[in-house]
């Protein structure tokens, strides 16, 4: 068989997430129904339209409708340049089968959602992770980056804005990776799931365009789950102006997925038609909670410190190790005793660290980090 | 990047099925509406629940109901013994990426669809290609078979029933494959996607049970799209008894789709529930239209001959090379002057051969047929 790692964060989260109370591993904002999202909107969502529609593959490649909806989130991008798929795991696994595999060269900008650097590996990429720094504010050291590549580096990738840390690549960095990898023919796989979710820029942050849209070689994924709250159609996409990266996701696709949910397909449409209130939902709910994780940052006197989110639905909370040997050990007790699941930096080969989910119901946050301030006797 | 062939039937029948009126290329029973089942089952469907249901995640491997119902389709599967999937296609597509690598074996029984030998080969694997005649009603040569496993067979691949023949492994057959797996510890992968469909047996053929049934290696991959007329909703299953087999695909399952749409749960469940009366309604179609191909075969004097169908949805008719040189050039001419796609016998490697989907619509059966009657001047 092909080599494939263990999902560690995966299976922590699906051995604990039925069992525990309160929620601070959730990375969605918070999912809505389709009740919820008409209240939101105002509009009515077309039930007819679902008792009628003949279940068949209909679209194979996704209706023109949807493909038009997703296009009007770019600026450069239209229906020839995406291949929608089931949900953005779905368009991270096509880039890696179509784009990589033996002898070629994979760049990974960690910490990152684990998939992005495991599956690039099980396809027989020389994978090489770039830890990124809490003390440099998850930036990247740009000579370390152009100093790793080689002639064969077939991509960088990254995650933009990033989980677990909620940081983003500002603009002017994101042109400078560009600059790098053009010069290699590399393409870039930024996983942007959690776009447009820049609830807490300051001032001085220039607000990153997709990757599409700023590089003929890049690939933006993108997703109905984290930012849009509904994870439960399975429905995300590749963006790219890049013919081979589409023509090639297509005729794999027809390998492992064929075409997505035409039900899924309808409510896609619905919710991109209703972006604007949806967001705005999203982006005060981010807000908000933020403020009580703050506090709890600031309550903890030093024994927590964090790079404040800016954007995404997650914080990497990091743990005063005089407190704490073993952020995995604290996740596991936290989960077996205390009712709270969190999860642990080791999942992203950060120890050290916990990923907050901060966009999740509030309740789940307050109570979530009380306990986690009680166990370290805040 | 990693080697994969084109996908010679989806590329054909993608290129022309919007443009032709009578589609004899299609595989599933006609799909329906929830508003046809409700109309054919008598019973409702409850729309209330899906404005009101939460679009999360939700049961990452698939809700107990759905899982509950797919087991009632087995005799010895319950639900740690099954894997939820988007389709037949991701289940045959993860069983592969779960099992077979470079330095494994994989036979595999033709003609098949495609996927089936191109996905093993693609992840490395020594794909052989056993080709199955129409003169032995394509039955399997046992002894040919036998002759061709290897110590490290990992994997035996069957279709049954089969697409694109009709035809099935009846019972005894398949015990005997299974006893040749078992002497060299094989896999036996059987897509059975045209399960329940066994519409036209006659008196003397032994209908074959499951293959997770039948072999503690078996796994048996499933469909909602086929049989019970439902490929809109993505979704599918691997059922099978071997314990590796399931943890090694929930494993890999977390790299590529997570889980399956939370409305297509709901709907399979539903239509799980109506199965009896949706597959007696999918078994008089089937009954109905193969008189119709029976006639056209009839009328055609000798030019077409097939294999009579037993189960499934499609036939694999043979067309006499004295009238017709390449059966790819007859269904490209049908497609652009006649207004009629079927699919030709070269995208399975078999030239001569055309597959006809008899459970689409009627009036796509009779025009298509009276097209390719006239084409070969009958």
């Amino acid at each position: 068989m092909v080599k494939q790692e263990a999902f560690e964060l995966e299976q922590f989260i699906d051995k604990y997430e039925t069992e525990v109370k309160y929620n601070v591993a959730e990375t969605c904002c918070y999912s809505m129904s389709l009740r919820e999202i008409e209240n939101i909107s105002g509009n009515k969502f077309d039930f007819d339209k679902i008792a009628n529609e003949r279940l068949a593959y209909s679209y194979i490649q996704g209706s023109p409708g949807l493909k038009k909806a997703i296009g009007g989130l770019y600026e450069t991008i239209g229906p020839e340049n995406l291949v929608v798929t089931n949900g953005g795991i779905g368009a991270n696994f096509l880039s890696f089968y179509t784009l990589v595999g033996p002898g070629d060269h994979v760049i990974v900008l960690s910490p990152i959602y684990q998939q992005l650097s495991s599956v690039p590996k099980m396809f027989g990429a020389d994978v090489e992770i770039i830890k990124l720094n809490f003390e440099d504010g998850f930036q990247p050291n740009l000579k370390q980056l152009e100093a790793k590549m080689r002639k064969n580096t077939k991509m960088i990738v990254m995650n933009n804005p990033n989980n677990p840390t909620g940081c983003i690549f500002p603009q002017e960095t994101v042109l400078k990776i560009v600059d790098i990898a053009r010069k290699y023919g590399s393409y870039i796989l930024s996983d942007e799931v959690y776009r447009p979710l820049f609830h807490s820029l300051e001032p001085a942050d220039s607000e990153p365009k997709a990757i599409a849209d700023l590089y003929e070689r890049g690939i933006s994924t993108g997703s109905m789950s984290k930012s849009f709250s509904v994870a439960g159609i399975r429905l995300g996409w590749i963006a790219s102006r890049d013919k081979n990266v589409i023509e090639g996701s297509l005729i794999r696709r027809d390998f492992n997925m064929i075409s997505v949910g035409v039900i899924d397909d309808i409510i896609a449409q619905y919710v991109l038609q209703n972006k604007e209130a949806i967001m705005k939902h999203n982006y005060q709910l981010c807000v908000q909670n933020l403020v009580i994780l703050d506090d709890a940052i600031r309550r903890s006197k030093g024994k927590l410190e964090y790079v404040r989110p800016k954007a995404g639905t997650t914080a990497f909370v990091k743990v005063n190790n005089k407190d704490v040997s073993s952020t995995m050990q604290m996740c596991l007790n936290l989960a077996k005793h205390d009712n709270v699941l969190a999860v642990p930096g080791e999942t992203f080969n950060y120890p050290g660290f916990l990923r907050i989910g901060f966009a999740n119901r509030r309740e789940d946050l307050i109570n979530g980090l009380e306990k986690i301030l009680a166990y370290l006797n805040v």
